[in-house]
């Protein structure tokens, strides 16, 4: 397999898989952990889709707990690439499938309500203005709302899951109403939410949450997940999502 | 002073004050405690409303964060006449003023938009059936949406703050999305909200959320509150909303 630029090839965490990142074009995030790890999955069967999926960390890391099928939607050709080589590299080309493609056409792509779990890590950071995006191409799309905004992610999610289906996103807690407005908009119904907190005592950082398509009101919140002890090790929960073990 | 039926004289937490409870009638809730430590206080002046104040509970622990006017509203005149005669004990009749009466009426009856800060801990449960609610009419009305529902709340409440007044409330965290919805409908911006877990490891049980009227969308999630240690003692945290004392 080759590696193009300043790509590396990472251990993917404590799932002996490894994943191709690069610096300057993408690198996963915690979020993208936290959020395979939050996700309602099917174990035996059914299908599974990651919208802005980036270099496939969210299928590879979803594979591990389930034996559906899982799709990838990417719009950048570049990461894309990324992506399919990692999943070939791990052997799993016949249980991820990566598209290059915009999320907003996998409806008609796709066919409507096909999903039983749809997950997202979408592009954080609204952009009012070019000047304050990152300046590399790249990480810009990844990070900002210029090719998809969080209702396009929230709409075409509700397209694309079933009936009684479950929607998963990862943001920041700075958007909490918006996602729940534009969820119950779409008619998913907010179920789960679980906040990240850095540290104990600090404000959260990280928002999961997950609803379900056409679903009754009754949320829950979550237990709290706090991210590093006092003396800025893992706790002992987060090192079990990332490692697999206390 | 005297107490009535199967009243109580209870020490309020580490205040130095005293206040009548009833089993029967009415007993001062965590939850009151809480939101009375949560909501941002101005501390010299300033006009400060709670609405279905009970026995008063959340102006009596108001009074030690604040020299501003507190005023509660109690619409069962039993329970606003326990509110009376502790305010009484404690000599604080120049610093709060209650009313028997019905919130609905207040913004008439006290002015629109005349206070800088609102509180209020609602009753938490909708009212589907009679069958389903507390026998005793007193702990009814003070539990169940009998004679106002959250929407008067917040309607109420938006009608008596002030533009850049805070808002605040106590409620369960299944009502999260009806409340935001709601102070948004109202024009109450939530800016802060907290949850508060039983135990480590445990779904939260309360939220507490405060807003500002007017106010521009930036929501901050704080640091999680637990209430308990594993071995059922009140942790560092509550001991010093309880007692005052670490």
């Amino acid at each position: 397999m080759e590696l193009y630029g300043d790509e590396r090839l990472d251990y993917l965490l404590a799932e002996n898989m490894k994943i191709i990142q690069s610096p300057s074009v993408f690198n996963f995030s915690l979020d993208a952990v936290l959020l395979a790890d939050f996700v309602w999955l099917p174990i035996q069967k059914g299908n599974i889709l990651d919208l802005c999926t980036g270099n496939a960390v969210i299928p590879l890391l979803m594979s591990k707990r389930t034996k559906g099928k899982i799709t990838g939607v990417e719009i950048q050709e570049r990461i894309y690439n990324m992506g399919v080589r990692s999943v070939n590299y791990n052997h799993l080309e016949n249980r991820i499938h990566l598209i290059h493609g915009d999320l907003k056409d996998m409806p008609k792509e796709l066919g409507y309500h096909k999903y039983d779990v749809v997950t997202c890590n979408p592009p954080y950071f609204q952009t009012p203005k070019p000047s304050e995006q990152n300046l590399n191409e790249h990480l810009a799309i990844a990070r900002h709302e210029i090719l998809c905004t969080l209702e396009d992610v929230v709409r075409v999610s509700s397209q694309l899951v079933k009936q009684g289906g479950k929607v998963a996103f990862v943001h920041r807690p700075g958007r909490l109403l918006d996602i729940v407005t534009l969820m119950r908009q779409y008619k998913i119904e907010p179920k789960r939410i679980q906040f990240v907190y850095p540290k104990q005592g600090k404000e959260a950082n990280t928002l999961l949450i997950e609803g379900i398509k056409d679903g009754s009101p009754d949320l829950k919140i979550l237990p709290p997940l706090i991210v590093y002890q006092e003396n800025d090790e893992y706790t002992k929960e987060l090192h079990k999502i990332l490692y697999g073990e206390e």
